[in-house]
């Protein structure tokens, strides 16, 4: 007992004093942290990035307030050493605030505070403590937890982006492979779910791809976002307690740890009050998402059978389907990507109500982050394997396909073009009742004979290109002299 | 000019005085509400049922008014005459303060209370104004906006539920009649769209109709709580302003106009600061919507084609379906209804963030009576023409569902039951890999003759009922001696 | 190398043979499963009492499959051992699925038929496997996951909002304490955020604690809900596989174990098409969790300050404010609550889009367990840290409380009720023009004697009884023969 | 009678025939889609810009037709002619399909197709009809409802926002202007409701300022965007019917028409399928608006009282505040505002779960536009009358505002940036604890004398300015020898 007191130390904020761990990494207000905080086993350490983009944005300053005189070379050099240390390796112990903390983020950026204050002074006097280096007077030096902790997400989320582009990357690769592969499988389009003009599984595939492509353009649009800071605003935009030559510092510091152009944000009132930067993040994800959703809606129904439905592709089987009917295979993959999709679509609206802040400082942020980073994540570890076992697999069943395509009683629109409509109208109604195709249903009504129906039909895979379908029935009209 | 000014009258309020037409029928506050709001089109004259619900429980307060003495029988009878006369027409062009009126409803009260008391002082002096009946003294006595609107918001919203279960039985008729015309279809049932165990298309729609029978009860029961009104509340809970006599005598005339059997709400403080109830009846209605949705989407899934998809049923052809392919025609009432849905999806979000009041009193809720009242309008209105325009002409294409049931792979179920999963599961393999029923699967594999596949897999309809798949089972491996 | 090999075993299924480690809890599909889905770090065993319930759901069926001649002796009491085993003590590893599998399911389900039959036919001949125990043949027995996974997610729901009522109890009586505290303390009613009539603290905190009381009879009312169980629905509603006599003693069996009275849904096939259940129940979390923020915003606004803001209340501190400004406090505990809710927000929007399945089963159950249960979890730990480190610490200003609804120019209302609207309002615009108190300026615009007004206003907490308004104002007006 | 069927047309499409009265502006399918769809009372005629966006798109393609050989002079000019009178006054009556068609459009299409071949046939030949006019073989020609629908959505929703992009300025000037005005008001800030640092009132109104500069940006980069058009697609994608030739003189003449550079989208699969764009619109529209509500909220908060609130700054009165409480004046719009913004948050769940289409197309767009119109149009009208009733009237509260911020415990930040942060915790504890103000709290502690305080805290309005601030504590160091 008298060994575990000795092991102790005692720690003093504005509320009063308690006892931690002599070797506790962090202090008094963290511990009071977990205390309050601790309901969704999800803590600050858990959001890939955020702790090493606090740390580093400490380390920044240790070096800006030494440059411009705030902290003398020994405090400086030992926070400066404390954080190199702590990005080496982010310990989970040490960071256990809860997301859900209220209070802005003050437990977030004290905890990290603390973590470097308790690290420094241990390098300079062997022990950990607020003593040589303080949390707040020394580490939080020209910084409040209001420019920090904004400033700290848009480090991590631009992270977290890139990640997410080089998976969208790898999606578009798989893709494009495909439209490669699929170039001369022409299958039915669809529109309302009801048979209309041929299109090609590459082209089809090709809408995919774009998407991807755009989307991956506009989710880099927004990492270039991420670059406008707040930091040096400090706790209500006014700058208190940060110089001029400090803040100009603290961005040339952390640009040249992270190798990115950092700068400050335009007006600092509008960056601390507002937080819809974070709207326009979370529906670019968003779109992603849905249409990540559809993509795999699609492939469910293109793959829907594998006898009674659209049966146009197959997709790999990597699981049994039914615990009770054998032989059954679900499209589980994109399944999978689909209820990432739903997740997606509930972060958006979390935050969407989050970014309603108040007065000088939406203190939401945690929330956000949390919201955001989930929705990234989940789409940095599903993409890949969502391209590995389902998109990377994805076989054409190339006659069904076609023969789809060959029924489609919209071919008639080729007739529309070369006649009019009213006389396209009556032999699909013709097709229609009688069963037949429309280069049959053609000669039938007396439009044409069965060599012209048979030119003109000969290859519907013409009517997939503008070219040769203008072409086609350019001849076709200059052969039956049609006006 | 002399002629104009001398059609106008002077109103004055806390504000100041402006001249309006000395026909207007409302007054000042209005005045300005119509000058300070008008974004939106719609006011409350165009939410079914709300005008004529503040009419009414001005009625009701008039009478009560009398009878406890607060009221002289001449200006209460004036009141309660002019409150009858406005309840035979609500005239639009009375009642235009915008939907997105600020102040809690003020507006919206204030309108009633200064067209009721206009027509009362027109009644008893022959000239519109506030003398001698007052819109504050005599037709709001006892009562406040803010116990005034959400009761009056609950009485429309309960006229218009009960419209709403009006059109619900519609569906389920004709989904009962549906059930009838289809017991004998057997079809394949589907899971993650993929083949699966056979159904009957009877028991497929009992579901939809099961469902919205359910659903309905669940609004039946939130009409009933649309009984319990804060009436009697006033400005803030305490129901300052209210005599205990007059509180009970509101209600009772309240329920002699209308018939039903209004009550005080438990707790005034409760009632006026959460707006929870509405969240409870926008997720009601968010129900039945999605259903409607689901419903809709299958039947757009199963009427796919009409060649190439899966053509289970037919819906009637209301609409010519493209402007370009000439024969194509879209579930294009699936489609309405669906948009109702998403409609409905986003009502149900305005509410969920309008529900958020603050203190003494939730303030948002013209715009969550606006959302809720479209919710119910649009499928009030559009559930008929769906019913008329598709459920009821639903029809069954009998021989493709047996064809596609008799196919299905997961048909193998039988034989986990006779004999064990990995047998039947060896079973479907090679069904699969041989383009082969599971009828003939389950001979090639030598697992039975002929004659015993032929009896098992004779009729699949079979298998849609539990009593005859138990029987011919049990049967089978008595037969072939299968313990 | 020879060792490892040598501590593999080899497992089939539909698509393939794989090795596992020879005492791997789980089986091939699982491991499939791991492979396929692992996105989100969490899995089956994260959601509370999910496993449970699916394994007792599993021994339920062993009992009833013994019982009514499914199963052997000798088969079921292995089932039954292992099963009781794994009840209790879930280990996390075991059940690796991640919450993000596709298949409806199935992977779930497939966990633990996997580790029971493995550790049954351990317990049968000392090594795992599926023999002699098959997880399809034998624990899965009369079961499809279609009908197990929607089962097993209701009883563990249900369990899940008995604990929420258990601390929403915790709540209502922190509430009903503090009512009893401030029952004495006067404050200003507000609304629009306006200075409008008193109330008493004690009246204001009876509107939350009914409100939660509401609310959770409204939980209450779904955990009857959660009785009905779609068990013996199998694959699509048509109880394939599962006789008659195995669905009644499923249900008894189930009922043995947990002492709840379950039953079986009424129509199958709506159980398994429709999700709408979840909509109901994630609007009941909503309703907690929204009048949980607008509590935490109230508490926020009235204690805000401490010297500027509205000053009314005092909440514990907790933890210190801020990193830059000493002496600061903030609302952390209703901070932490409101960005619960505003994920609650979310998890509705995720269940809403997620409730819109297709044809015969809705497969989007597992985002919808895991947003339902994340929203249950959140507030059944936040709940009871809000209550003891904020709710229960709520002190009143009781001074500035009096002293604000003493200056409300809203007390003219008393004016209005004795004289008439327009009167009282001129006292009012005196009142706000001159700076006085309404009693003051009663008196200054001539309207009654100082004596009069001060025996009107002596004591303001009248007006917070309507006994008492009533009562006194009578008086008044006959004192002063006001008719 | 006779008269009145003399006074009928007959037409007739796929379907079959009807009457219409001879001078109907529209044909057959109009009428059909009136009959099935008419549910909301809103009509594509009330979305503003859309059914000219059509007639444009109309007048253009038929240029393009003729002058690349597809329509004669004679029927090019009529057609245009009937455009150009169409574009000259669009009669509600002749559009009144509704919004919630289903189709994917086609009913908006062909309504527009109709009335215009109906006007040009009856140019021709006197009398309306589809000859020798056509709806689809003329008016339609090289087009789909698939690419008309969405460009004339594109071409319209440009003109929206150009509105809205215009009342956003007249909300930043009249923020400018309020700039200016309380650029020497210094006031609270205030972090999670709670006393901070001073700001001035003009540093925070620019917070509000910028960001709907920063938005309105945004929103000009989405008009940017909209001028990429499907146009060219028809029905799938692949340009089906649509030649080279006009492809390029469409785009070329719509050009013209309207004075802006509309170009393809580059890959028309992508543009059929991906309905994204409106998720990144709306986005923008939800950011505009909830920053209103944010401000709003601001608005309510700052000027709550008028006594006993934050007493800030003063709104103007529009609108009476109680029908109850004389005397009572609300932040109506402010209120009008957020109810706004709830709406805009509705919509965007509504275009979130529409642009989940499938396969070649959304048919999702209705909703989306109505949805987005929607939005637009509240703001578009909304703000003006928020502007001139409430923002530009703002007056500020000087002396409560100076005093507030003197007052508040975060001042002792000025001592953490001259001492240390403990000691500055210590003087704000004690100041906490005797009701002092940090100047004379921090003499009190002995910290420093009466005048070096006087001199600190001369005017608290350096602390808004960092500059200011800097050299006050420079120099305050250096008087006191304080390194």
């Amino acid at each position: 007992m008298g060994d575990t007191q000795a092991e102790l130390r005692q720690e003093a904020d504005a509320l009063g004093t308690r006892h931690l761990p002599v070797d506790c990494a962090y202090g008094i207000q963290t511990m009071r942290a977990v205390e309050n905080f601790s309901i969704s086993g999800r803590t600050i350490a858990d959001i890939e990035g955020f702790v090493p983009a606090i740390v580093t944005i400490k380390l920044a300053a240790a070096r800006a307030n030494q440059k411009t005189g705030g902290l003398s070379e020994v405090i400086a050099g030992a926070i400066c050493a404390a954080a190199e240390a702590c990005l080496n390796e982010v310990l989970r112990a040490d960071f256990p605030v809860d997301i859900y903390h209220g209070g802005g983020g003050t437990a977030a950026n004290m905890n990290v505070n603390e973590v470097l204050a308790n690290r420094a002074s241990e390098i300079l006097c062997g022990r950990k403590g607020p003593h040589p280096v303080h949390p707040n007077t020394h580490v939080n030096m020209g910084q409040s937890t209001n420019d920090v902790i904004p400033s700290a997400m848009k480090i991590a989320v631009a992270g977290q982006l890139e990640s997410l582009r080089d998976v969208l990357t790898g999606l578009v690769d798989a893709l494009k492979e495909k439209e490669r592969a699929f170039s001369g499988v022409v299958k039915l389009g669809r529109t309302c779910l009801q048979d209309a003009l041929p299109v090609t599984l590459a082209q089809q595939f090709s809408g995919y791809r774009a998407a991807f492509e755009r989307q991956s353009a506009d989710i880099a649009r927004i990492e270039e976002a991420c670059l406008g800071l707040p930091l040096g605003a400090t706790a209500v935009g006014t700058a208190f307690g940060a110089s001029a030559a400090y803040r100009d510092a603290v961005l040339r510091e952390l640009a040249a740890i992270t190798g990115k152009a950092w700068h400050a944000e335009d007006n600092f009132f509008d960056a601390l009050q507002n937080a819809d930067f974070w709207l326009r993040l979370s529906a670019a994800l968003k779109a992603v998402a849905l249409t990540l959703s559809k993509f795999s809606a699609d492939l469910r129904l293109m793959s829907s059978g594998p006898r009674a439905g659209f049966g146009e592709i197959g997709l790999p089987a990597v699981q049994p389907g039914s615990s009770i009917m054998p032989g059954k295979v679900n499209p589980v993959m994109p399944e999978m990507m689909m209820q990432v999709a739903f997740r997606v679509i509930g972060n958006d609206a979390t935050i969407t109500r989050a970014v309603e802040g108040e007065l000088d400082l939406n203190v939401w942020e945690s929330i956000i982050l949390e919201a955001v980073s989930e929705s990234v994540r989940l789409m940095v570890r599903g993409i890949p394997l969502f391209v590995s076992g389902c998109v990377a697999g994805i076989s054409a069943k190339i006659d069904r396909c076609r023969e789809d395509a060959e029924g489609s009683l919209a071919l008639s629109t080729a007739l529309a073009a070369i006649y009019d409509y009213p006389t396209a109208s009556a032999v699909a109604k013709y097709a229609a009742q009688h069963g037949l195709a429309i280069r049959d249903a053609a000669v039938a009504c007396g439009l044409m004979g069965g060599a012209a129906a048979a030119s003109l039909f000969a290859d519907i895979s013409a009517f997939t290109d503008p070219m040769r379908t203008e072409a086609l029935i350019e001849q076709f009209r200059a052969a039956h002299s049609i006006s």
